[in-house]
């Protein structure tokens, strides 16, 4: 079944405590697109500008993602600058934002694309992210979403439609929290997913850095780790290449019971640590099914224990009746 | 088979979003033998001033705690204040520290003690960790410690010294880091903690508040998330009570082998997540043994995902060879 994303495409220019790269391929329906690819087919919603280079474009047809999608607009590419703090990957520093063609950007889906089955809504305004759930003509099987503090901050409203409108969310522990904050005021991150769970979605995955993910559904919640690496190249893109390996599964394999949004998630954390492991998609775009197979079964072992029987019974001392 | 633990007995004054709570019985050894009590047989070595209760001396006595090397020495007991963020529960500020009868405390072990074969050297000054294990006949069958920013900082030698000597250490995410640094420069978490596990211990436990643990063996890793509490009323004795859990599994089953650990971190991961569930000891020194099983159950299906069985593979798009 394919999978539509509409997001952005950029050029990143990064600097974290492996180095830096200037005006590299980013953007968050790029990493998605790419990542997804692995499992099913793709296709883009985004806009670039007359410099979007030729090799840019050779990479996701490479990936057999349908990039017919992608307008090219007068002007130039978005770009993105940031920074990570040496102390904690999880803290960066937006240094500059040039919106360029993005600024004008009008999601129009084809009479095909409004039928699509898999919806991701990456990273940008609400109000677009709804136009683009208008214009479906049925539908969707499963619709996620991401954001960010930016459009919590300023668009509140348009937000908050979009989360009753979709039926995966997905948000970092800080936004979790801040999007609750005016309608109850100082709810911890899990009383926080799970008022947001009331407003419509089935699952909201809350997104740790790396320290993993968490979701939450109305009945049960699923923590998964994140892969211990010895070295996080570029924390950028790990959470469209985690919505990459997820919705890849769901869409694969049908699968969205609570099961399959488990393991989803699990191949989600797989994407999101090879997305870290380089700068830019250098490491995410030539993955071997292998590579992706054992990392997923390391993630298995990552949190595996015995655990008890139903005839096992955890020690205790015998004739000890605490008060 | 038995426990001691070498620590601090305190009244701690705490401030939370939940509330606050003056003079309140804690400390490390405290928590950790009231959580380790539920498992196995575990004797105190402390110290406390004349102003002790005897109310928590019953307590300690109900839990069947052997206190016969809790000293009393004229003065106060150890106090502490302190107080945890609203926006992050990870994050405590000390308010006051007042050492009282603490601050000439120098452990001395019965003979008996000298040979108990499950050792937990708590957080106190390094050189007093190193007394105590001078002190044993033998050496224990498992000896774990514990330490914090402050030691790092003033008494580096001497803690080095303790983590040569011990099986197991348990440090957060900071402290891994700072402690290393000296020794080799900005080293992330991951590559820190392998540095300590070549210094000597069989297993290093990253702590990471409420995102659980990580533990670290030379040829496994195996992470534990913290249970989604609704309400973490108070965080304090969190570590210590994980401790007790993780030291009684393993004392209680002897079985200290990498799949042992693994049930004895989410054992841990079980008390610690009693513990913050209020103030001071009020939830984790009156526990039913169904409820510890039923909390360990939960853990399993916090984690649990089908993954893929040997013939399985995940699911792959034909013909798709990325470049």
């Amino acid at each position: 079944m394919s999978i539509l994303v509409v997001g952005s495409v950029a050029y990143d220019s990064v600097s974290t405590s492996h180095g830096s790269r200037q005006d590299a391929l980013g953007g968050s329906a790029t990493y998605f697109a790419v990542s997804a690819s692995y499992f099913d087919t793709v296709e883009v919603v985004a806009v670039v500008g007359e410099d979007f280079s030729q090799d840019d474009r050779a990479l996701l047809n490479a990936h057999g993602v349908d990039i017919s999608g992608l307008e090219t607009a007068p002007g130039k590419t978005f770009r993105w600058a940031g920074e990570y703090s040496r102390e904690n990957v999880n803290n960066r520093t937006t240094l500059d934002t040039q919106l360029n063609v993005f600024a004008e950007f009008a999601p129009r889906l084809t009479p095909q694309q409004r039928r699509v089955p898999y919806l991701f809504l990456a990273n940008i305004a609400p109000e677009l992210q709804l136009q683009v759930l208008g214009q479906m003509e049925q539908r969707p099987r499963l619709v996620a979403a991401d954001t960010m503090n930016f459009w919590i901050e300023g668009n509140r409203e348009a937000l908050a439609e979009v989360v009753k409108s979709v039926d995966v969310l997905l948000m970092d522990e800080g936004e979790v929290r801040q999007f609750v904050e005016p309608y109850v005021k100082n709810l911890n991150v899990v009383k926080a997913a799970r008022y947001i769970l009331e407003m419509g979605p089935r699952l909201v995955i809350v997104k740790r850095g790396d320290h993993g993910v968490i979701q939450f559904m109305q009945d049960s919640v699923f923590a998964a780790s994140a892969y211990p690496l010895e070295d996080v190249v570029d924390p950028t893109g790990a959470g469209d290449s985690f919505a990459g390996g997820l919705m890849g599964y769901l869409a694969a394999t049908g699968d969205t019971s609570a099961e399959g949004f488990r393991n989803a998630t699990v191949l989600g954390s797989v994407m999101g640590s090879f997305a870290v492991e380089s700068f830019s998609l250098d490491r995410i775009k030539s993955l071997a099914p292998s590579e992706i197979s054992e990392r997923f079964r390391a993630f298995v072992e990552l949190s595996r224990f015995n655990g008890l029987s139903e005839s096992e019974t955890l020690p205790w001392r015998v004739g000890v009746a605490p008060g």
